[in-house]
């Protein structure tokens, strides 16, 4: 695969894309362009939607009253958006806008927010995950935005996960197993579509584990004897699991 | 491996810790212990000084002179530092520090910060990353607080490479090479003792890209096909080394 050049910048955009496309932004994103970024009339700039691929744009008018960008050439085909789900017990602020973007740049599809015994953030700033997410995708190269869904308690979610996503298995991060390989681990599962569940600071309640483990759907995995930040779980686990089952690998 | 009770607050000492050691904390450490954690007199604490393994200590007295703890028992023998180096250019203070805590966790004995082409920092604050490493060594129950090393400039750290580290392979993180499967890579080196390099944000340059894939001690791994900012590559590629050829799997 051929990288983009990436030192133009990268700009989500939602509206249709198509060669010759005129794009006029609203006054925030006006502001972002000129103020912020400092570009000027005829500058370049990478843009993409989420469904119509990634195209060459030109900022071709600049002025006050609204900047306007034209679509000049399809630069990447659209890829389909990530499989890999990624469940995750939310965190405090600085660092649950850290684990959104890793999580991004480490390739997950969903983003759903689970809600366990032990985390202590109950209430989300959905706009602020999904800023967290473009920002992410625009920096990393992705071509879609990952979906984020609302948050749902551990159990609903584990009750309904047979009848919702018959195919789909957790791969649940258990700090408390040491010792076990989990490159092994992983490779010795069934392909099929995947999600990462990291639990909150503090870990999975006794009871939570007992139940994750029991389930027909679930795959614990270890991350070695250090006790990991939620955010460093996540980045540890989704590199595993890409490099050996996700999309690291060209297959 | 059995699990340390992580409720209690693990605290770095510098001084000798034996079986009834009293150990009188300075004005900065009662502060933090009696205001920042407020501990009470009889409170429990796990110390630890790099040296003579964990103690289980209590806070004998919380006077305003000045905090004395004790050491009451052995908790954990002392284990080897990890002999994993860790070489980065070195990013903007916030992520750096981010940074430094999450290469502890993730289990590296030596921090050495390497000046590249594309470096935008030069300058470091010693106090500041040996205070986030002491930090995340606390929080993730090494026993370790890994070197700081002084910053290098990468074409003289690779030229008295041979000499200085004989034995010791660098593992280059390479932005730019994709498709190949980086766990089959590790596992095909021969064992020994590792480096990991990561490059600033924007990458080795195409001179330094040449020079790392020509040398016969360094090994280039892919990571993945998106662009990973310095601080998730850095957690992305400990992990698949830890998993492959480090500690997360007991030999």
């Amino acid at each position: 695969m051929s990288r983009y050049d990436f030192s133009t910048q990268r700009l989500f955009i939602d509206a249709p894309l198509n060669e010759g496309a005129r794009i006029v932004m609203d006054k925030g994103q006006t502001n972002y362009l000129v103020n912020v970024l400092r570009m000027r009339e005829g500058d370049p700039v990478l843009i993409f939607n989420g469904r119509d691929g990634e195209w060459q744009a030109t900022l071709a008018e600049a002025g006050r009253k609204g900047a306007v960008l034209t679509a000049d050439a399809l630069s990447r085909e659209q890829t389909p958006a990530s499989s890999l789900h990624y469940l995750f017990a939310p965190i405090k602020q600085a660092r649950l806008d850290y684990m959104v973007q890793k999580a991004v740049e480490m390739g997950v599809g969903h983003i759903r927010p689970v809600i366990t015994r032990r985390t202590q953030v109950a209430r989300l700033n959905d706009d602020r995950l999904r800023a967290n997410a473009i920002e992410a995708a625009e920096q990393c190269g992705v071509l879609s935005i990952p979906e984020i869904e609302a948050p749902e308690q551990l159990a609903s979610l584990l009750a309904r996960w047979p009848k919702d996503e018959p195919e789909r298995r957790i791969i649940f991060c258990d700090e408390d197993e040491t010792g076990a390989d989990p490159i092994s681990i992983l490779r010795a599962l069934p392909r099929g579509p995947l999600a990462v569940l990291i639990g909150p600071e503090g870990g999975f309640s006794p009871e939570e584990r007992e139940t994750l483990h029991a389930l027909p759907f679930v795959t614990a995995i270890p991350l070695g004897p250090r006790i990991l930040r939620a955010d460093t779980a996540a980045v540890a686990a989704l590199a595993l699991v890409q490099a050996v089952a996700g999309d690291w690998v060209e297959s």
